[in-house]
């Protein structure tokens, strides 16, 4: 596996004609926004392009698919964007994974795949790495280039929000805003339009959030049997989790989960200076020190809320001992 | 009244001492950012500097004040920072809104005050101005002013969410960022800590939602009546009532207040094709294209709403005839 910076991938991809880029299974923006900037650039160097992903494409995402140039005929290259493990492609792991040319990643944890790869780590999203890359093949950014490489920098940044953004996340935001990338209808696509199950799941979150140690824990507990009666999914609640610890005075956050065979699992979300892991650590389970998660065992509701809250007041004396 | 530009706000500044610069009344990151940075560049310039501002500081945003280098005998020059108007000096108008020596603002809609002004109303926010002031003053950016400028141009902008932001802005973004402004941390306290009263806000519009037109329109209606029930307070609101708006599939949202008489005040935020301003001016209000109000009089929340909502009717099919 032979291991190339950004001018090594421009040089391959220089040199190859019929390429098909892959996008991971459960495609979000940025794989979907480096994939289509990526073939709008290669067929601006009169290059054939295709694209491939095992599911279907989210409708809010469609725009980037937009008069996007596609060859239809066999393909002789191909090239994996943002595509941590080949278990990733999902329904097109057995047809592709052992015949990538080329992998451009930035994910830390990711199993090592394909002929030749381009990671950067430090990138906060792959799009980054993909602008390089236009700009090293001297590619001009179409409108529609800047709009998928912003599609991806916002998505995987929380709009620029979360930690893993750089000053050249920033720059790059501010090359493709000035390639004219429709930056402000991104952003309400992406992050201000809710669904109705966010909405419902949201509330439910809001309904059923308890308060100990003194506001310092916050816990909700989501027992299988609201999702009928509400009309949130379990899906829909991903992104509410978070919302515990962001309450003013929480340092813990806990998400207490019903699997379909009963067991609860936990997540866990702090703030300094909690440590998440050392909480999960107490049930077997195990995280970073903002985040973490665990399996409790088939109990009911009251025992298991009941089993982590003691765990969270212990700690937190500790902690303050 | 002399206009200026940035080099001659920086020669006006360069040949000052005893300089006292204001923030705005009910201060905001924007204001308070701008004025922070702006003390500890004049700082490094070895002038003294102060600061006032009619309203005590934010606690969220009492880390602008660490360490600040206040001078506190008597000054010579003032200096207002986001400030569109002196009305918003607040309390301290009288003693200061005819000794205003330079304005530097970036509001569009404003008043023309001062002896001297450098106003850009493209930027995002005053602290885009205040950056390009230090750098034409050839002040090295420290830390704190870098978090200090970060702070203004984060909260002006929604975390770069808004359709204010500019190349220009992510570009700054990008130098604050590299002279070791805490992003991440500004983001976390700024962004992801509601208050509990701004969660119970959050519930409460979410509870009282009503959908019609097909899910087209969203509408909120709050009585005064509720705020004591749920611990909410109309300013916590005000950042909920965006939420109709957000949901998938709305075109218009409207947002009912009663007033401490009994009247009815009306946010119309809407998605295109839907127009606030025409909505809003069937009441003899307006706004702009996605955000508009108006005043319905004093009457029972049923009447109030049940006009509002046939209003949204007949406009929704007029729209689409």
């Amino acid at each position: 596996m032979e291991k190339l910076n950004c001018a090594g991938a421009a040089e391959k991809l220089l040199g190859w004609n019929k390429i098909l880029v892959l996008s991971h299974a459960s495609p979000d923006g940025d794989t979907l926004g480096s994939a289509t900037a990526l073939i709008r650039g290669l067929s601006f160097l009169g290059k054939q392009a295709s694209f491939a992903c095992a599911d279907p494409i989210p409708t809010r995402l469609q725009y980037l698919f937009e008069d996007l140039p596609l060859y239809e005929g066999e393909m002789e290259h191909v090239v994996a964007v943002d595509v941590a493990d080949p278990q990733l492609l999902g329904g097109l792991r057995e047809e592709y994974a052992d015949r990538v040319d080329l992998v451009i990643d930035h994910h830390g944890s990711r199993k090592e795949y394909g002929k030749s790869q381009w990671v950067e780590e430090d990138s906060a999203a792959a799009c980054e790495l993909v602008y390089l890359l236009l700009k090293e093949m001297e590619i001009p950014l179409t409108p529609e280039m800047a709009t998928a490489l912003y599609t991806g920098l916002s998505t995987d940044t929380g709009c620029f929000r979360y930690r893993n953004v750089t000053p050249r996340t920033m720059s790059i935001a501010a090359e493709v805003m000035a390639a004219k990338a429709r930056a402000g209808d991104v952003n309400q696509w992406m992050f201000e339009t809710k669904t109705l199950g966010q909405m419902a799941a949201e509330r439910l979150v809001m309904e059923r959030m308890e308060f100990f140690c003194d506001g310092r824990c916050a816990m909700i507990a989501i027992p299988r049997s609201v999702y009928e009666k509400t009309g949130a999914t379990e899906g829909d609640l991903e992104g509410a989790a978070s919302l515990p610890r962001q309450i003013e005075g929480v340092v813990i956050g806990v998400t207490l989960k019903e699997k379909e065979d009963g067991a609860w699992k936990a997540s866990v979300r702090t703030n300094p200076p909690a440590d998440a892991s050392v909480i999960c650590g107490k049930f077997g389970g195990g995280g970073h020190v903002g985040a973490g998660g665990c399996a409790l065992g088939a109990l009911p509701l009251k025992e298991a809320a009941g089993k982590f809250r003691q765990v969270c007041e212990t700690y937190l004396k500790e902690l303050e001992g």
